[in-house]
């Protein structure tokens, strides 16, 4: 066998150098886990740098994702294009060595990691892909899909609340091929963790159905090599290999506390780190001696050719990699523009969650890509369709997940499954519980994921649940997370619209925000049919023979109340438009002239919809007027709320006529 | 002993019949843990109808809060001031018996509990906040400090993260008061539990460090009453009660099954129930023999008296029941003054969070029921102040928190803390991380608790972390949360002022949102310094002797370039004033002179603030200017991100000459 002591020792300093050249970053933990690294990249990890896309490699999740600097080293040494300059460019403006680890930035760098315990659940996201994949496309003969996920975590991803989460539904599905090297240090930012985590953490990963490899000394080469081949013998369960190791190992003076953790060395012991570890090279320079046992050039193409014969063999071979590619079947289009007709031509009265079943059904069958699933909702959210069959152990395939209650998790879940490849994931909950998730939306829009969240009982709409459950500031606020297209659609329509955009979206992922209650069919014609798709437009325009008066801008099931109050208030000789603004991502998305034509400047506008009012002051300005709730909702039937609250056509004829100064 | 089946049918019928009368409501859970709740309230808690602030009662958490029928059909019959009339009007607007029970609407309602797990981590913060107040004011001959904490909580609260995160902080902390039974019925709203919760319950509690009593008949008195007796002996544990039962017990052709969850039972099956539980009475009507056994008002009234006489005798009663009132001590405003006074004085250029410990260290002294925390970044967050102390058993007392990386119960826990009474709870993150905790800040709110949140590393002014740690919608989002309070101050002297209106507020939870780079310090007159307390205030004035052509404003890190903007401005003949707008919530709330006086309608305004821009059109309209970042961050020096982004003294000079036509 190599040594891999010169491997190990070079990570330390790539990481110690980097982190002084840059005056910033976290030494201790790429000090502390270079002899595991070392080991899993150098003897066990199945990849090949020259192509960091090849579906067939194994997935590293670096969950604590401060240790940047140990993924970003073994990225350089291993042969990916990731120069030393990079490395020498460690967290400045335009590197690829950012902070914290950023998938689609760096080669070979699987997901953005940092906000700790969501790289875990991402990586039970991965594995579950990978077991799900495998059992649709591996055949008696042929094995295509087969390779593992592999986790380095902390303590801190082990305290946070979605390390539970993920991993008890790891365990449920029976991720065979998940192992999870958990750097059991001891140390957090506060200090010695026994104050504040007294958990026995394999008894915990036990009671999840886990297989747990105790005690591993994680800076003895042949421990470490011992324990991940017996991970990798499948027994139907994840592993948690609880690897022993001394934070900042290497450094003096500073090894074994917190002070290692966060914070260059600082010159005098960084000298020191290079006298103990006999290290004589200067910074950024690395011998070939210690290159070698990670250089996985070589044996990583020969890998992936070898796959590659199988998968030229496979009778499904463009199937496999339009899927894994992400691409949709040819035509798609065309059949969204019959599914749209279809819809137009039924007119139906439903709740927008029931159009959004009514999409699912017409997409599925064309989508063998759709995963679908809910934190314990299924019958409220309606994320069912014909024919799906529910995942049990994840071998055995299928292509709709019950999360359980376990809101966090399912969106990193989802954001894991859509890094791996090969699927479509939707998922659904009650719109208030988005925010149970809310980093981890952010973190999909921050990755350009393309998962689809099916939020319903979006308003106070839903009725007796009360304030509890009834979103008032959730969809405003979701609208202002970058890269995250909010969809409120106004009938079934709008909604199958919405679907099908959320669906060509490639890198956005999409919250379809869905009513609990009725929601009627608004009239269209072949053009407003066809405008959905610009995320704002005009529903009904005014008369065209005077000058229009006032624009009502309206979403989801207050679009009806707009229309009705553009009624009543031609009736009063007011002539109103009325704008549906179901995605004002898309809409802002548009180019001047179509946004100036649907909102033309100078005319008095009025939003209305259920919800905090002050985001809409974007579209109405400070002279305009806002139908919403500034409140948290009530306990009561939707139509006592609604008068209630003062959503009513009245309440909206009201403010058009203050507006136009009647 | 008294017979219970009267007591506990008479529960399963309230639920029944009112959900049936509401035509909405969840029976499922009450009629599944009205045993437990039979026995547990008729022969352990410890409450007096009467008078549901007693400080030594019991506390009863309903964490599965959508049964929420079981516990107003056991205030109801215990005696709490909560006639039938409001039963019948269950879920009906302006009733006291809302779909979730909510704290400060129904007498006797300790929390609101409906979104999962967090009821469960409340618990936690109360049952905490027991021992550390019996720490404080227990003498070795005075026990005045001697209440338990009882939960109900379902599969949804253990599936949650948060329960991790709150029971693995229970155990560490030794809360041997906290009772939790858990209803372990096997169905979830997909349906069996079986699919999506493998997990082993009782020994991953055990793992916390719990005592699991396992395998309780949760429909046999004996069993369940031997469990509690069990349960409430002491032996520095937290104590997991799991109990076997039947959802829907009663109900002949649902039990058992998810169709009894959350919806009514239907006229035929209601009649069913009453045949099997042969319940000969109308809907509504509960005979004698069932109320008796929880009728408390007797027995709670001695137990009161009893307590009420050791509190007489105790040296420090006042003291107790100012702080358990939650007033502030006499002096606390006069203190406030010189306390800023000084800070004026002192005019130090230095980070908010910096600031912000300053703060914490005056305010410290004449405070004795602050109690701090962070999750894991104490050093980071500078949330610790001189002589505070560490909490480790619960029992042996402190007033700082140690949470882990636990974000989202840390803000759970506090809010139970506040809602126990005796503590003025305060936490820190990133705000970034505030995410991870959405929900239970909403509770929070909602609530009207006083929980203060210590929000560090506030924008891309953070640097090298880079865009997973960089706030950038952040602030927009908090501000849209009714009743929450948000507060971005500029310099050390609004800090001060923005932790002692924190304080003084003793029904909205504020965040303090604070930044990790320095601020410099502004100058101020008496009157600017006494106008920081209103929210937004005129910090430079512009040349009175000249008509007014703009107004800059700013909050937090961004004030200084408005300062320097503004004189560049009046360099080039441009008359501005700047408004400091550290708290928007606070300024709204002000009279209309003063909104007015501050913010002069007509006059051209420029916003700026590193963050989205789009909440900002509330205050400059559709013709104003928003100096901001509308896309995610980058990873670089915070200097260059400035630089990158436009955040510059120039980038807001241009804004304002474009606002004033130049």
């Amino acid at each position: 066998m190599q040594d891999l002591t010169l491997a190990a020792n070079a990570l330390r300093m790539l990481a110690v150098d980097a982190v002084q050249q840059a005056n910033s970053g976290h030494p201790g933990m790429p000090m502390g886990m270079a002899d595991l690294a070392a080991v899993l990249w150098s003897r066990h990890l199945r990849h090949n740098p020259a192509d960091p896309a090849w579906p067939g490699r194994d997935r590293f999740v670096l969950s604590n994702g401060h240790g940047s600097m140990l993924l970003y080293g073994l990225l350089h040494l291993s042969g990916y294009d990731l120069p030393m300059t990079e490395l020498k460019a460690f967290r400045q403006l335009h590197s690829k060595t950012p902070g914290h680890p950023e998938v689609g930035l760096t080669p070979g760098v699987e997901t953005t990691t940092g906000p700790l315990g969501q790289g875990l659940a991402n990586a039970v996201g991965m594995a579950l892909a990978e077991q799900l994949l495998a059992a649709e496309f591996n055949t008696a003969d042929q094995t295509l899909v087969d390779h593992r996920t592999f986790v380095f975590c902390g303590d801190g991803c082990l305290m946070e609340g979605i390390s539970h989460e993920a991993c008890s539904l790891a365990g449920t599905w029976g991720l065979g091929k998940l192992v999870v090297i958990y750097d059991d240090n001891g140390i957090s930012i506060d200090g010695d963790v026994k104050g504040w985590f007294g958990d026995d953490t394999p008894a915990r990963f036990e009671a999840y159905g886990w297989r747990v490899i105790r005690n591993v000394d994680g800076h003895d080469v042949d421990a470490i090599d011992a324990a991940l081949k017996q991970a990798t013998e499948d027994v139907g369960k994840p592993t948690l290999i609880c690897a022993r190791t001394v934070i900042g190992k290497g450094s003096p003076n500073k090894a074994g506390g917190h002070d290692v953790h966060g914070a260059p060395l600082g010159a005098a012991e960084v000298a020191a780190v290079r006298e103990a570890l006999n290290w004589t090279h200067p910074p950024f320079v690395v011998p070939g001696e210690a290159r070698a046992p990670l250089d996985a050039r070589e044996r990583g193409a020969v890998a992936q050719h070898e796959w590659e014969a199988r998968l030229s063999a496979h009778p499904r071979a463009a199937e496999f990699m339009r899927r894994v590619r992400g691409e949709l079947p040819t035509d798609f289009a065309t059949r969204c523009e019959a599914q749209l007709a279809d819809t137009v031509a039924k007119a139906e009265t439903i709740a927008s969650r029931k159009a959004s079943q009514n999409s699912i059904n017409l997409l599925a069958p064309a989508l063998p890509e759709l995963l679908g699933g809910s934190a314990d909702l299924a019958p409220s959210n309606l994320t069912q369709w014909t024919g799906c069959r529910s995942v049990e152990k994840a071998e055995s395939g299928g292509n709709y997940l019950h999360y359980g209650v376990r809101e966090f998790a399912m969106v990193a879940i989802q954001t894991g499954i859509a890094l791996h490849g090969g699927f479509r994931p939707f998922a659904g909950t009650f719109l208030m519980f988005s925010e149970y998730a809310r980093n981890g939306i952010r973190m999909a829009a921050l990755m350009r994921s393309n998962s689809i969240y099916v939020f319903t009982h979006d308003s106070i709409g839903l009725g007796e649940d009360g304030p509890t459950h009834q979103p008032v500031e959730q969809l405003a606020t979701l609208r202002l997370v970058p890269n995250l297209d909010v969809w409120r659609p106004g009938d079934a329509v709008e909604t199958l619209a919405a679907w099908q955009t959320a669906v060509a979206h490639r890198h956005t992922p999409t919250c379809l925000v869905l009513s609990r209650q009725n929601l009627p069919h608004q009239a269209r014609n072949p053009e407003t049919v066809e405008a959905i798709k610009r995320g704002g437009y005009v529903l009904v325009g005014e008369d065209k023979t005077r000058p229009m008066q006032l624009v009502l801008i309206a979403t989801g099931s207050e679009l009806d109340l707009a229309v009705k109050a553009q009624r009543e208030l031609a009736a009063q000789g007011v002539n109103a438009r009325v704008v549906s603004l179901p995605s004002c991502h898309v809409f802002e998305q548009q180019d001047a002239a179509w946004r100036r034509a649907v909102l033309p400047p100078g005319v008095p506008r009025v939003a209305v919809e259920a919800g905090v009012t002050a985001g809409w002051r974007q579209y109405v300005g400070l002279e305009g007027a806002v139908v919403g709730i500034d409140s948290f909702g009530e306990s009561a039937p939707a139509a006592a709320l609604h008068a209630h609250f003062g959503l009513t056509v009245q309440a909206v004829v009201e403010a058009g006529l203050g507006c136009v100064g009647r």
